[in-house]
């Protein structure tokens, strides 16, 4: 049987008691290790508090090597472990299928994901729009199609979940034109910088007629939520440039309507100094 | 402390070993017991898992007690338990607001939501739209605003997830108008209820212009989702009003676009045979 299993959001104690049980009786531990990181800790703590040796998994060797991590998975049980809920991105689809194809079957141990704990600042999850990828601009590559789907949002009086990009385990253009395996260090979008980008975007577009979106717009920048470091601050779009969330995870709500009396109040709770 | 722990979905192991070790040495553990049911769980089994009483708590008992549960929470550890994750309902916010006006802090422990864990179909978490609650007809009371959403979402390309219905400790009208405190009995709506509400619904919308839902949309029905008797179902909405999904819970998802190649191979596995 595959196993993929939800870590949850904070450390390593965030896993559910069926998760944890898996884990401990399967014979190979995998841990997807490049559509997101956990807070607090590291593949060393997971492996104490497991009690088992924990094989990192970056997007490469889930991509190359599904045969190994599916090996004799029709008679052991393997656990593939993903920080958050294991279903948030298409490649885990994709090693379930691989499985299937194999006549191996699957289950999902679910867990928290950013997608739901994001209600943890007051707003009600009912009054969200589509969740929108906030990529990482580079000199010459500037997309700005998040802008449309947040604008969309605010149409339908939505809020907007922004997840901002990771890169991890990510090539330079030079390494691989030589054919080099040399990564990046990993990097992690700022609230900061999405607030940049999603200014910059605002600027363009407004060229040609006024956005929905403006500088004034409310937004809740969230940090490393559910660890014990979590921090939640509600500020303008333009606040959000000198914000300081602290180390990554974060993540932007777009507020999209005029809140309720009671969204209200909890975000006052969150209010900047 | 006031702790809002998520239980997850399926049953009393979906429960992080973060939750179980605050709810060990809480002082008072309270379940709320009217937005959601665990499929697999009573209160009973619960009790017995974390070896302590567990206090049900209804909509009227967190309502018109929040004095009684947050009494010394200044102080004492007081541990309210919410199936799914804490904060998809208002209610729970209103819980935290009341504790803050006492001066007692909250935290919350995140888990699975149907939110994100209705991922585990197949279809990317990305492409969904608002959420939309369908609520039981009655003879006399016929919303239809679930329809305006669920085609705003389907004009964006996006599916829409559908919350059904849920029932607990409702007085009937004649109760209430006695002043007597009887209930009915608890009522889940079942995927072929909704599928029936939102045809006629269809059927006239459809009297002044087309619609964008049809009998033919697809649609996946998904049960008890996270519990060993999970079943999720693929077909046309016509084809819902058949579908036996067993017991509750049950929620409905309406494909609102043409599916990726990946999408479509993970829902051939729930095809109606």
């Amino acid at each position: 049987m595959l196993y993929l299993i939800g870590l949850g959001l904070g450390d390593h104690t965030d896993i559910t008691v069926k998760g944890l049980a898996i884990i401990k009786k399967a014979k190979r531990v995998y841990l997807e290790s490049y559509t997101s990181i956990y807070c607090d800790d590291g593949i060393n703590e997971l492996q104490q508090f497991y009690g088992r040796p924990v094989i990192a998994a970056d997007r490469e060797f889930v991509e190359q090597n599904s045969d190994q991590i599916l090996a004799n998975a029709g008679n052991d049980d393997v656990a593939f472990l993903v920080v958050g809920d294991p279903l948030g991105a298409t490649t885990h689809t994709d090693l379930i299928l691989r499985a299937r194809e194999k006549g191996i079957e699957h289950r999902i141990i679910h867990n928290a994901s950013i997608i739901n704990a994001c209600g943890c600042c007051g707003l009600q999850l009912y009054n969200f729009g589509e969740v929108v990828s906030i990529p990482l601009w580079t000199d010459t590559w500037r997309p700005t199609s998040f802008l449309d789907k947040i604008e969309a949002n605010i149409d339908h009086g939505l809020h907007t979940l922004c997840l901002l990009d990771i890169k991890v385990k990510e090539q330079s253009i030079e390494a691989m034109m030589r054919g080099r395996q040399e990564y990046l260090p990993p990097t992690f979008m700022a609230v900061n910088v999405a607030a940049q980008q999603l200014l910059e975007s605002i600027k363009e577009k407004s060229k040609e007629k006024a956005t929905k979106l403006t500088a004034d717009t409310i937004c809740v920048a969230l940090a490393r939520i559910g660890s014990d470091t979590q921090k939640i601050t509600k500020g303008s779009l333009i606040q959000m440039l000198n914000v300081d969330m602290g180390p990554p995870l974060h993540s932007l709500i777009i507020v999209g309507r005029s809140l309720h009396h009671i969204e209200n109040e909890m975000l006052k709770l969150y209010s900047m100094p």
